[in-house]
C-alpha cells in the first residue's frame, strides 16, 4: 500500500469504519478475481504554463477485467451517468449491445480523442482482424478536467503512455492518489485522483464481491463529509473556498453473475456512495459509472458458434441484490476517501498548488466526532 | 406544526440543522408560491386481519401546484426512478410532454387504480370538456405499500376521499408523519410516513425556494443515518432487524423557472439526500420522484393560441443550477427525517405495531456526536 | 378468422404478402406458445351523448403471457414509448425489474384506473397471499382514446368486464377490428381496433415466432400507406381529412429465449412497422410497446429458493436478432393493417360515424400498384 | 446538384415526390439558416490492403449549426440512438445540457479518436481560453465503418483534413455521394455515402424548415424500398446478397425555436424515414441522430450575465409539431435516397467493387409501379 513511496493512510490505515461489509484482500477494485489496473503517470516541467508545452501533470489509469483477449470473450457491462457534464466514450455501445470488449481508460479531458485512438491501437494490436474481416472495436474512456495543474492543450498522453498502462497493469495493490489518470486532480479543494476499495457480500447471499475504483476530481471544500462528519465545513473556517470543478469517473467490478440489467442498478448506487462524501453533483459535473461483471459464467464470445447460451446467473431478489447494492455503496464511498487520503500535494502550471488533505487536522475531527479511536 | 394534536417535533425543532441553506417560512413544500398540500386520513378497526374488509390503516395525499385549474394551466413537470420497483401512473405522459395538468396523488400500493380513477373523475369534474371535445387528462399516482399495518386488499381509498383531499387542500403548515397516505408506512423499523421541508437560495443566485414533500416507506433498521450519525446502528444492539421493504415517493417544488430537462437535473438529487440517510435503494423498493416548476412565467396554456411563447427561463449554469441541487439534496434529507420524527406509533392488522423511532434514545445518540446541543 | 360474424377479409385474404417471413398458424400473436387473447366487447344505446351515462362503445383485452400462474412464474418483458402522450399503467416496475407478472390489458383511456383496480382483483384472486405475506401485484395497462365514438366519462368497464376477458382467453384465431378495446378506435379516419400478426424466424436462426398484437387508433387519412402505395392520398380526394388524434398500443410476444435487453431491441422495431403504414407519429399520440417472452428456460420464479439460475439465452448477433427484428417489423405493419380491414362501421355517441375502409376502393388500388393480382 | 463532377440526378431529378411537403431552396440541410456543410474527401492508393498503409478511401464531413463562434453561442440539441452499436463521442453532454457547442463531425469508425483530438484542436484554436480559464469544450463526432473499401487500420483522417473541412464549410448545394465521410460507405449492397434533403412547413404551422444530412451505410440489398416500392427484392434476382452491415448517422437541423425536449421528440421521427427505405434497423447497426435548432431566439450564451432569459419558443402542440414530425420523416426518407442516387461507383482495397446503384434498372421500376412517369 505504499507505492511510489507514497505513505500517506489509506482511511482504514488510520481507523475509519466505512459501512459494515467486510473488505476483499486488497480493499481494491483487484479484489475481484482478474481484474487488473495499470497507470502511466506524466510530469515534467514546472512554472508558468506554455500553453501545448506544459508543464504536465497528467496521466492515464486502464482496467482491464480479466486476463485474457478481452474482444474475444466480451464481459457483460452498463454505464450510467448521474450527472453528464463530460466527454466520455464508447458509452452508447456499452448500452446497446451490454458489454465491455476491451480496457477502460480514464484520463484528463483533452486526451480524450488521443486514448481512444490508443485504444483503438491496442485492439488492432490484439486483433488484426479487426475492421478487416470482423467487426469494429468499442473503445471505452472515461475523463475528468485536470485544468488547474496541467497544460491541457498539449493532450499529452500519448499512443505509447496508454499501452504501457494496459501492459503493466497487474492485480493486487493498486496506487493510488495523485497516479495515472489522477496525476492532476483535484477534490473537494485538495488533491484528488484514483482511490478503490471494495466489499464481499455474506456467503448466504452469494459470497460476491464489489470492486470500485473512482477518479475523483469534484466537491466544493466546504462539502466534503467523512463518515457523517462534515469535515469540510469544519475546516472551512480557515480556508478559502474555491467554486465546485469537476467530475468523478466511477469504475466497478464484480464477480456476482449479472447481466447489464443488473449491473446498470448497482451503477445507480454510486450516487449513495457518492452523496455520502457530501457531494451534491454540481452542474458542471461529468458523473458517470462503468460497471462489468468478470463471472466466468457470463463471458460472452465475439462470435458465438451456437445460437443460444446457458450463463449461470444471479437471480434478481432482495436476498441478492440488496447486499451487492450496499457494497457498491460503501466501496464507493471508501474509494473516494482513499483518494483524498492518499493523494499528496502536485504543485503544477503557473505554480498551481494543490494540496493533500491535511490529515493533521482531520484526524482529531473524525476522533472528536466518535468515528475513529486515538 | 401539531397538526391532528401531534406534540412530536420536527427535525429543526430538538436543533437539526441539516445542511446549511435556509429554510422556508414553514419549512415545507408548500413555501413554493401557490403549492397546496391535503389528506384523507383513513383509520377503522382493529385486531385481525379480514381481507377486503380491514382493518384500515391507509390514505391520500395530494399536491396541487397551483390555485388555478391545472388542467387549463399545465406546469413544466419531471419524473425520475431511483430504483423503480412500484405501480406510478402517469409517469410516461410526463416525461414525453414534460408537464403536468393536474394534482400529483400519494397514496398505498393497490390503491392506485381507485385514486387513478378519482383524478380522472376530478379532471372531468373541474374540466366537462375532458374526452369529449379536448383531449383526455394525464392523472399521476405515486405508492407506496402500507401492507404491514393495513388491509391492502380492501383498497379502502375511495372516490369521495381523493376529492376531500383536494377540496382540502392548503398553503402554510403541512401535517406529518402518520397522516394521509402516510398513515400505514414505516421506515427503519420505525413508523414513517409524510414528511416535507423547503430550502431558499441566494438572492444572488435567484433566490428561488425548492420544497420536498416525500411519503417514506423505506429503509433497514440498521441503516438509519441522522446527519452523519449512525443512529441505525446505535439503537440496533437493542432491537431485532426486519428486513427491508418499502419505497419512498418524492415530490418536488420549485419557483424557480426551468422547464422539464433542468427539474429532471433537481430530481436527480433526491438521491443524493435519500442517501444521506443511510439508504442504499433496496431492490425491493420504489423510489420516484416527481418535480415541477410553480413559476407563473413557465405555465403553458391548455390550448395555446399562438405558435410560440417567450417564458422567462433560469440560465442552466452552475450559479444558478448549484444552489438548486443543494437546496434539493438538504430538503430532501430533512423530509425524511421530519417523516420519521413526526410519525405517531401505529398499531394495524393482526395488531401489527409499528412504533414512533424512540426520541429519548435518538436525541442523546445526536448531542454524544456533537450535533445538537443540550 | 369469422368471430362474431365478421366476415371482412385479413390483409393475407386479399392477395397481400407483407414482407418474406412465413407467417405462423393463426397469423396471430397466439401462434407463440401459450400466449392467449380475450375480449370483453361493450356496445349499448345510441344517439345524443349523456355523459357518464352513454352511448358505451369501448371495451378490455387482455393478452396472458402463458397458461399458469404469472405471478408465480413471471416472464421477462420490457416496455418502449414511441411517442408517449399517454397513460401507461406498470410500465415503470417492467423497466426496473425486465419481467411481466400479470395479463396485459388494453382498453379506453378513461377507464385506465379501473382496469388497473380489476387487475389487482385478478391478482389477488389468483394469490391471495399478494399485499398480506408477499409483495404487491404489477398491473399492467394500455389505452387508447375512444373519444369520438364512446361516452368516456362513463368508465363503462368495470372488473366483471376484465375479469370475464381474462376467463375467456384463449388462443387459436384472435377476433380483430371493433372488439374488445378496439370497439371505439379509430385509425386513417376508418374505423380501427384490435389487429394481429405473426411472424417465424428461419430455423438455422432459431426458428422463433414473434407475434403482434395491436390497439390501432391513430394517423391522418392522407397518410395511410398500404405495402408501400400511399393508399390514403389515392383515396383521399373523395374524403374530407379530419385531423390526426389518438394512438397505437403495440404487444409483441415471442419465443425467442431473451431477456429484457433483447426484448427491448425489439419493441424499438415497431416503430419502423408502424412507419410502412404511413405514420409520423403525431404528438398527440401514444404509441407504447410491451413485449415479453414466453420461453419456458427464461420464466422467472416469484420466490427463488436458490440464489441463481441458467437460463437458456440467445445469444446477442446479427444471426440471432436480424430475422427477429425483421419478423417484428412485419408482422407489426400486418397487425395494423388487419386491424383496418377486420374493422366494421361503428355508429357510436351524437351519432357520430367510423366507417369501415372501403374495401372495394382500396383493392383496385393495390392492383392498379401491382401489389395483389386479380 | 453537380459537385466534383457527379453527374448522377437526385431523387427529384428523376420525378420521385417522396412525402407531400415542399422542399427548401437546396433541398438540403443548408436550407436551415446559418447551417453550413464541409468535406474532406481521401482517396489513395489501390490493389491489395497493407493494413495501416492504404488503400484509402475515406474522409469526413462537418456540420456547423451557424456561422459565429460556436463554444460561445450554443445551439440547443438533441441525441438519439435507434440501434446503438456505434461509436458516437459527445452524446452525453448534449443529453445532459441539451445543447451543442461545436461542429458535427462523421467519419470512418476507427477515425473517431483523432477526429475528436481534431475537434478539440479547433476548438482551442477559435477559444483559447478553454482548459485554461473556462471549461472544456464537448466534440460530437459519428461514424460508420468503412471497412469493405478502406484501410481502417491506418485511421487516415488527420487533423488538418478536419479542419480543412471545417474552414471550407459552406451554404447552399452541398456535396453528396462518395465525398467526405461518405466515401469508402455502402448501402443496401450498392455504394452509399453522404445525402441530404430538406422541408418546410406551412406557415400557418411556423413556416419552419427541417433539413436532414445522412451518412447512409446501412441495409441489406433484399430490403430497399424507394417511394414504397421494394426495389430491392425486385433487384435481387440478378444479385448475389451480402449480409447486412453498416449504419447510419442522422443529422438533423431546424430553425424552429425548440429546446432539447422538442428537439429529442423529431429526433425520434428518423426511425420513420428511415423504415420507410426498407431498413429494420440492423444488430450490427449504429443508428444515431443528432438533431439541433438554430433559430436565433434560443441560442445560449457560454458565461451568461444574467439569471434568467427569454428566448421564443415553440408551443408544443400537434399544430406545431405535427408537420415539423412530418418534414422530419419525408426529409430523411429522400436524404437516404439521395445518398444512393448520387453515390458514385468505388473501387477500394483488395479491388473490392461498391457500384452505384443502377439507375438504368432502379427507374423503370419506379415508372412500372406508377411512382415517376416517363
Amino acid at each position: 500500500m505504499t507505492a511510489s513511496g507514497n505513505t500517506r493512510p489509506r482511511a482504514r490505515d488510520v481507523g475509519l469504519q466505512l459501512g459494515t461489509l467486510p473488505t476483499g484482500a486488497h480493499n481494491a477494485i483487484t479484489d475481484v478475481a482478474g481484474v487488473r489496473v495499470g497507470h502511466t503517470t506524466l510530469i515534467s516541467g514546472s512554472g508558468k504554463l506554455v500553453p501545448g508545452a506544459g508543464p504536465i501533470r497528467t496521466g492515464v489509469t486502464v482496467i482491464l477485467p480479466h486476463a485474457g483477449n478481452l474482444f474475444r470473450e466480451k464481459v457483460p457491462a452498463a454505464v450510467h451517468s448521474i450527472n453528464g457534464f463530460g466527454k466520455c466514450m464508447g458509452q452508447e455501445q456499452v448500452e446497446e449491445l451490454g458489454q465491455l470488449e476491451g480496457p477502460i481508460a480514464l484520463t484528463g479531458t483533452m486526451n480524450v480523442g488521443r486514448v481512444t485512438d490508443a485504444l483503438i491501437s491496442y485492439g488492432i494490436r490484439e486483433n488484426p482482424d479487426i475492421g478487416i474481416t470482423t467487426s469494429t472495436i468499442n473503445p471505452v474512456v472515461g475523463e475528468c478536467s485536470d485544468s488547474y495543474l496541467n497544460d491541457m492543450h498539449g493532450r499529452h498522453v500519448h499512443e505509447a503512455h496508454v499501452l504501457a498502462a494496459i501492459d503493466g497493469a497487474a492485480g493486487g495493490d493498486v496506487a493510488e492518489g495523485s497516479v495515472g489518470a489522477g496525476t492532476g486532480m483535484s477534490a473537494f479543494g485538495f488533491k484528488g485522483g484514483i482511490g478503490t476499495a471494495s466489499r464481499a457480500t455474506p456467503s448466504a447471499a452469494g459470497g460476491w464481491t464489489v470492486g470500485v475504483l473512482v477518479l475523483a476530481n469534484f466537491g466544493r471544500p466546504d462539502q466534503l463529509v467523512i463518515d457523517g462528519v462534515p469535515v469540510g465545513r469544519l475546516l472551512h473556517a480557515e480556508r478559502a473556498a474555491p467554486p465546485e470543478r469537476g467530475s468523478i469517473m466511477f469504475v466497478v467490478a464484480t464477480d456476482a453473475p449479472l447481466l447489464d440489467r443488473g449491473l446498470l442498478r448497482i451503477a445507480r448506487r454510486c450516487a449513495h456512495g457518492l452523496a455520502r462524501t457530501g457531494s451534491t453533483s454540481g452542474h458542471g459535473s461529468g458523473d458517470y459509472v462503468i460497471v462489468f461483471s468478470s463471472a466466468a459464467s457470463v463471458r460472452m464470445p465475439h462470435e458465438p458458434v451456437d445460437l443460444t447460451w446457458r450463463p449461470e446467473l444471479a437471480h434478481d431478489t432482495s436476498l441478492t441484490m440488496d447486499p451487492l447494492f450496499q457494497a457498491t455503496v460503501e466501496a464507493t464511498e471508501e474509494a473516494i476517501i482513499n483518494a483524498l487520503f492518499r493523494a499528496t500535494t502536485v504543485v503544477g502550471r503557473d505554480d498551481h498548488v494543490r494540496e493533500a488533505i491535511p490529515l493533521e487536522q482531520v484526524l482529531p475531527l473524525l476522533r472528536r466526532y466518535g468515528r475513529i479511536s486515538d
